[in-house]
């Protein structure tokens, strides 16, 4: 019931911080994976939050938006990155890809953020 | 870089088939994080897609919705559930929630899948 499940990364994030646009590198051995990807418009990233400790990951209750003037509620019922498994997913625009590289908008992953899986979006 | 990461399951797909509805248990230790979720209409839901085995974690092309006429992609560039990282993702409705359990639509899980993470959506 509590075993844990073993993620490996599959890329690493690259923000960039002048024009807000990241890019996601995909580590080589997985460079199959991307086949075709340059035809999606939008892709879903899931993404680990790495710069959260493991005291973040006990916290069940959080201020909506981190506004201390909105009271606490339950972090499954919100979109706050503290949780028990910090995944992080946003919907980007995939604007290039070029090679192991894919150039997108709206992702809102800190720069070094470990992906941990791509999908059509 | 491929630092492996790991998860603790949050609660458990239940699937009832009469109906296509599923039921989600949180699990007890997890149960503060459900306040207020009852407001919410939808919400995304982060599982694992606990049936598929090490060597399907291998596999980086397959056919678009497992249609052999279809040529292989890369599974970055699809929704398939074959991928390194075996995570489910749905967007569903939610219909009730009972103590730590939630009645759900939509939900695509198997029965028995474990439940990484619960977003407002």
């Amino acid at each position: 019931m509590t075993d844990t499940i073993e993620l490996r990364p599959i890329g690493r994030v690259h923000a960039r911080e002048a024009d807000g646009g990241s890019e996601i590198e995909v580590h080589e051995q997985f460079v199959d994976g991307l086949e075709g990807v340059e035809e999606q418009e939008h892709l879903w990233v899931l993404y680990w939050m790495h710069e959260l400790g493991p005291e973040d990951r006990q916290i069940l209750r959080a201020h909506p938006m981190g506004d201390r003037d909105r009271p606490k509620r339950g972090v499954f019922a919100l979109h706050s990155p503290m949780r028990p498994n910090p995944i992080g997913l946003t919907r980007v625009r995939l604007l290039e890809r070029r090679g192991n590289r894919l150039r997108v908008e709206d992702l809102d992953a800190r720069d070094g953020s470990p992906v941990l899986d791509i999908k059509s979006g």
